[in-house]
C-alpha cells in the first residue's frame, strides 16, 4: 500500500518528518541562499559539488556536501542551481537522476537567449528525470529572507503530477503559495516572466510621453515665445505650473478616448463583418488589452491636473495679478457687473470636472486586482463601460464649457494655431458620437445578435438549441 | 496501478498526454469560445451535434464533430453548452454518459426562473453521470481570451471529488484558478451570481440617492428660492457648486453615522435581551451586512465634498465678493479688525475637517478586499470600529464648529427652517451619545460578558472549561 | 481499492454526502458558533459534553449531544473548541481518540503564556490522535456569520498530511479557503496571530509619534512663543493650520528618508564587509523590515500636509492679511513690481511638490498586497528603489527652494535656532548623497558582484558555474 500512497498522495506526506532530505547541485549564490532557507525549514539538505571539500567551508551551517553522483543519490528532489551552459555535467549521472524529481531554478539574461526553455532542455538531457520549473520567479531577497511584500507566489510547471506536487509541498513549507501552470512548454514564459520589465506598460507609457512631449512644445510656442516674439513679454515662469496644467489635462483627455476608442472600432469592425468569428487585426487585439494602462496613466495625468488646479490660489503670480486688478479698479475707479453667464459657465466647468475625476478615480478603484476579482464579469463591464463612457462624456463637457465662445473670437488663434483644448477635443467626441451611434437601438440589436453567436447570411446554421453568451466589450 | 491513479490522481495526470480529449456539447457561440480555448490549451476537442456534417463548418479549427453519442464515448469529460431547455435530449444518452463528468456552464435569464438549478435538473435527467456546475461566472470575453483582469477565479460545486478534480485541472490548464465551493446544492448560487449586479450596494445606493434629492430640494428651497422670493435675487448659479457642497458633506455624515448605528443597536438589544445567542431580527442583520457599502459612499461624498470646497477661491463669484468688498472698505474708508475667535473657529474647523477626511480615506484603504484579507480580526475590528467612530466624532465636530453660533441667531431660520447641516447633525450625536453610554466601565462589562457568551441567569449553564470568544462588533 | 481512496483522495471525498458527521468538544460559546456553522454547512453535528442533558437546551436545534467517549466514537473529526487548562480531560479518552483528527481552535490571553504551544501539548497528551492546529484567527463573527470582509483565509498546520486535508475539506465547505503552513510546530505562530495589534507598525508609529511631538513643540516655541514674548502677539491660532502643516511635511520627509536610510546602510555594510554572507545586525534588520510601514506613514503625512496647503487661501486669517495689504497699498499709495524670480522660485516650488507627491503616492498604491503580488520582483524593485529615491529627490528639492535664499538671512535663525525645514533637510541630503556615492560605477560594480556572492579575497571558491542571482536591495 505504501507504495501507492507514495505514488498518489501530495508527496511530503511521504517524508512527513523533520529529517526529510533535499538536494542541491551548485554551490553558488543562488544554491547557498536556497540551501539556507531549506535548512531553516527544517529540511535535510545536501549539496552537490564538483569539489566537495573546497566548496564546503562557504556553505550554510548544517548542509552536507558530497560529490553529484553521492548527492543525487541521498534525495528525491533535486534543486538545479547551475547555469544552463553547465547543464552537461549531469549526463553522466542519467542513472542517479533516473526518477528523481529534478527543479531548474535557471534564468537567462535576456529573452529568446536559446532555442529552447532551460527547462525543456535539462529534460532532454536527463529524460529519465522529472524535471519541474519554478521558483525561478522569486527575488534573491525573497529566496534568501522567505516571502517578502513583493513574491509570495511561485509558479512551477512540468510533465508529472507528483512531481509538481513534491516541488509545492516545498514550496508551501517555505512559505510560499505555489500555483500550478501546467505542462513544461510553459517553462518558456515563466523564464521570461523575471526578465520582464511592465511590458504590457510600455506601448500606453510611450504614448503618453510623445503626447506630453507634443502639447508641451506646442504650448511653448504658442503661449511663452509668442508672448515673447509678439510683445517682448517673458512670462517663462509660467512653464512650472499653467503650461503643466495644460499639458496634464490635454493628455489625459486623449489617453482616457485612447482607452475607449478600440472598443468602439472592434464594434464596427464585427458590424461590418457581420460576424464575431473572424479575429480583429494584431493592432487592434494589441490596443484592446493595454486599456487598462492606458486608463490608469490617464488618470493619473488627471490626478497631476487636479492638484496642479488646485494651488492655483497659492501662486505669487495669481496673487499678484488678483491685486494689481483691485487696485487698478479703484484707482482708475472703474466698477465691475457681476455677470450671471460667467458664474453659471464657471461653477459647471468645475462641477462637471470634480464629478468626473470621481469617476475617474472610482474606475481606477475597480481596477485594483484585488476589487475586479471580487466583481462578477456583468459588475466588472458595468463599471469600466457604462461609467467609463460617462466619465469621458464628463471630463469632454467639463474641457467645451473650458473653452466656451472662446472657440469664436479670432484673438483665440496666435499664429493661426488653435489653442491645446480644442485640439485634444477632436478625439473623445470622436469617440462618443461613434459610441452614440452604438447604443441607437437598431445598430445595438444587430451588434448584439452579433455577439451572441449570430452570422450575417448563416442564420440557419446556428441552432436555437444551444447556448450563447450575453455580450460584453 | 494504473486504474488506482486514475482514481487517485488529481485528473490531470490521467491524460498526462498532449492528446487528451475532452468533448463539448452544443456548437453555439459559448460552445465554439470554449472549443477555441481548449484546443488552444492543447486539448483534443471533440464536439457533440445533432447535424454534425452541417455545424462543422462553424467550428474551430482543428475539433472534430461527431454525434452526440459518438462524442460523448470520445472523452471522460462532457461540456454541456446547451440551454436547458433542451437537456432533455441527454436522456436517451443516458448508457453513454454513466461515470462521465458532465459540466453544466449553464447560466439563466433570470433569478428563480426555475424550480431547482439547472445543475441539478441535470443530474436528476442523467443520474449515472457526475455533474459539475462551473465556469458559468465566467464572461464571454474571458472564455474566448482567456483570464481577463476581471475574472481569474472559477467557481465549481458538484457531488463527487473526483470529478470536480477533473474540472479543477481542466480550469488551471484554461489559466484559471478554481475554488471548490461545495456540494451540487451550491450550485443555484453559482447559477444567480452572474445575474446580480451590486447587489449589496442596493439598498446603500437608495438611500444614498433618496438622501442627495431630499436634501438638495430642502436647500434649493431654503438657499435659492427663498432669495428669490423674499428679495427677488437670482443666485441661481449657486446650485452648481455651493449647493452641491452642502449636499455632499449632509449625506455624507448621515450615511457614516448609518454605517455605525446598527453596530450600536445589535449591543443594546443585546444588553436587553441579556443574551447574544438569539437572533437579531432581520431588518437589522440586513442593515448589518450593508455597513461597508454605506461607509464607502460615504467616504465617496466626503471625496465631493473636498474637492467642491478646494476649487473655492478659484470661484468668480468669490473672487468678484473679495473684491468688491475689498473696493467698497477703500470707498467706505472702512477698517476691519482681526477677530482672533473666527480665526480659531475657522482653522479648527478646517483642521478637524482634514484630519476627519484623513481616517476616512483609511478606513477606505483597509476595506480593499487585499488590505482587510491581511489583517487579523483584532486589527480589522480596531480600525473599523475605534478609528471609525472617531472619524464619526471628529466629522461631527468640524460641523458643529461649522454652525458654531448661528445656531442661535434666529436669521438662521429663514421660513423657520433649520439648515442643512442643523439636520444632518442629529443622527451622528445620536450615534455618539449611546456610543459613550455602550463605553462606560459598568455597560461595557456587561456587553462583553454577553459577547462571551454569559446569558443572564443562566451561569451555571456554561461550565467555565468551555473556550469563549473575544467580542467583535 | 476503497481503502487506497480513502487513504490517498482528500478526506471529503471519504463522507462524500450529506450525512458526514463532525464532532465538537466544549459547549461554550466557540463550540455552539462553530456547531452552527457546521449544522449550516450540511455537516451532522456531535457536540461532546460532561453534562449532555444539561447544556442540550442551550446547543444550535439539529445537533446532537452525547458523553465525550460516545461523542468521539461517532465523528473521525473531532473539533477541541475548550480552554487549554482543561484539555487533561482528553487523556482517559486516548482510546476513543485514536487515528481520530483533533483540531485545536484554542487561543491564548497573552504570548508566551504556556512553555509549548497549545496543540503541541494537546499531541502530548493524546500521542495516538492526529492533532492540527486551525480555524483559531477567525473572529467570532466569522465562525458565526461565514466569511466576512476581515477573514476569509483560515490556516493550518499539523504533521499529518491526511489529517490537514480532512480539516481543509471542512474549511472550504464553511465557504474559507485554508492555507497549510507545515508542521505543527508553526501552532505557536498560529496562536500568537490572534493577539497581535499591528506588531510591525509599532516602532514607525512611535517615530511618527516622537517626531510629531519634538517638532510641535520646537515650532510652538520659536514661531507662537517667541512672537508672544518679543512682540507680545498673540497668534496661538496659527497652532490649528500653520503649524500642522509645517509639522506634516517636516515628518513626512524623516520618515521617507528612514525608509531609504538602512537599505543604503546596508549596501555600505556589505561593501565594507566585501561579503553578503555575513548576517546584519539586528537593529538593521529590524529596521528593514518595517521600511514600508515607515513609507505609508510618511505618505499618510504628505497627504494632510497637501490638505493643509490646499485650504490655505480659505483662511479667514489669509483673507484679512490679503485684504490688509491691498487696502494699505491702496492707502499709502504704493505699487509693488513684479518679481520673476519669486514666481519661478514659487512656482517651481510647487511643482516639485505636486510631481513628487504623485509619485508618493504611486509608491503606495504599489505597495497594496494585491498590487505587489502582480509584479515580478524586478518590477517592485524598480518602483520601490528607483521610483523611490527620486520621490525623495523631488520631496527634498521641494523643501530647499521653500527655503531658498532664507538660508543665508540671519532673521530666519529666531533665538539662534534654525527653522523647522532646516533640521528635516539633514537626513533626506545624507541619504541622496551616500545613493549617489553608491551609484557612481566603481561602487555599484563592486556592490553588484558582491549580491552575487562574490566575496572579497575569495574569488577561487565561487566557481564559475554556479548560479548567481542578480541584486535587490
Amino acid at each position: 500500500l505504501n507504495s501507492v500512497v507514495f505514488l498518489t498522495l501530495p508527496v511530503d506526506s511521504i517524508y512527513d518528518s523533520r529529517s526529510e532530505r533535499v538536494c542541491v547541485f551548485g554551490t553558488g549564490d543562488l544554491g547557498r541562499s536556497l540551501g539556507l532557507r531549506l535548512l531553516q525549514a527544517g529540511y535535510g539538505v545536501v549539496f552537490g559539488s564538483r569539489r566537495p571539500h573546497s566548496s564546503s567551508s562557504l556553505l550554510p551551517h548544517g548542509a552536507q556536501v558530497l560529490g553529484h553522483a553521492a548527492a543525487a543519490q541521498s534525495a528525491h528532489l533535486i534543486f538545479i542551481a547551475v547555469q544552463r551552459e553547465h547543464y552537461d555535467f549531469l549526463v553522466p549521472l542519467a542513472n542517479q537522476l533516473k526518477g528523481k524529481v529534478l527543479v531548474d531554478l535557471s534564468n537567462n539574461l535576456k529573452k529568446n537567449q536559446y532555442p529552447e526553455a532551460n527547462a525543456e532542455y535539462l529534460q532532454s538531457l536527463v529524460p529519465g528525470a522529472e524535471v519541474v520549473k519554478g521558483f525561478n520567479t522569486l527575488s534573491a531577497w525573497s529566496l534568501q529572507n522567505g516571502p517578502s511584500d513583493a513574491n509570495r507566489q511561485v509558479y512551477i510547471c512540468g510533465e508529472s503530477v507528483e512531481a509538481k506536487q513534491a516541488v509545492i509541498a516545498v514550496a508551501i513549507k517555505l512559505g510560499f503559495s505555489a500555483l500550478d501552470r501546467g505542462f513544461l512548454s510553459v517553462a518558456r514564459e515563466l523564464e521570461d516572466f523575471p526578465l520582464q520589465l511592465f511590458p504590457q506598460w510600455r506601448l500606453p507609457l510611450r504614448i503618453a510621453i510623445g503626447l506630453s512631449a507634443a502639447f508641451f512644445f506646442y504650448l511653448l510656442i504658442r503661449d511663452i515665445i509668442y508672448a515673447y516674439v509678439t510683445q517682448s513679454k517673458d512670462i517663462s515662469f509660467r512653464i512650472m505650473v499653467s503650461l503643466a496644467n495644460k499639458v496634464c489635462p490635454i493628455v489625459s483627455l486623449i489617453m482616457l478616448s485612447l482607452c475607449y476608442l478600440p472598443g468602439v472600432l472592434a464594434s464596427f469592425l464585427q458590424l461590418y463583418r457581420g460576424t464575431k468569428y473572424r479575429r480583429f487585426p494584431d493592432w487592434l487585439d494589441r490596443w484592446m488589452l493595454c486599456r487598462k494602462q492606458l486608463g490608469l496613466l490617464a488618470l493619473g495625468f488627471a490626478f497631476l491636473h487636479v492638484l496642479y488646479t488646485l494651488i492655483i490660489p497659492i501662486r505669487y503670480y495669481v496673487w499678484f495679478k488678483a491685486t494689481e486688478r483691485t487696485v487698478s479698479m479703484i484707482r482708475e475707479n472703474r466698477t465691475t457687473q457681476f455677470d450671471m453667464t460667467t458664474a453659471w459657465r464657471g461653477d459647471s466647468y468645475l462641477s462637471l470636472g470634480i464629478l468626473g475625476f470621481g469617476l475617474y478615480v472610482l474606475l481606477g478603484i475597480t481596477s485594483l486586482p484585488s476589487v475586479s476579482n471580487a466583481l462578477s464579469w456583468r459588475e466588472f463591464s458595468f463599471i469600466q463601460s457604462k461609467l467609463g463612457h460617462l466619465t469621458l462624456l464628463l471630463c469632454t463637457a467639463h474641457t467645451y464649457l473650458y473653452g466656451w465662445n472662446r472657440f469664436l473670437s479670432s484673438s483665440t488663434y496666435k499664429w493661426y494655431t488653435p489653442p491645446g483644448y480644442m485640439l485634444c477635443l477632436v478625439l473623445p467626441s470622436v469617440v462618443l458620437l461613434l459610441k452614440l451611434l452604438l447604443i441607437t437601438p437598431c445598430v445595438d440589436r444587430t451588434i448584439t445578435r452579433i455577439r451572441q453567436g449570430w452570422e450575417r447570411g448563416a442564420d440557419q446554421r446556428n441552432p436555437k438549441d444551444n447556448l450563447s453568451l450575453r455580450h460584453e466589450l
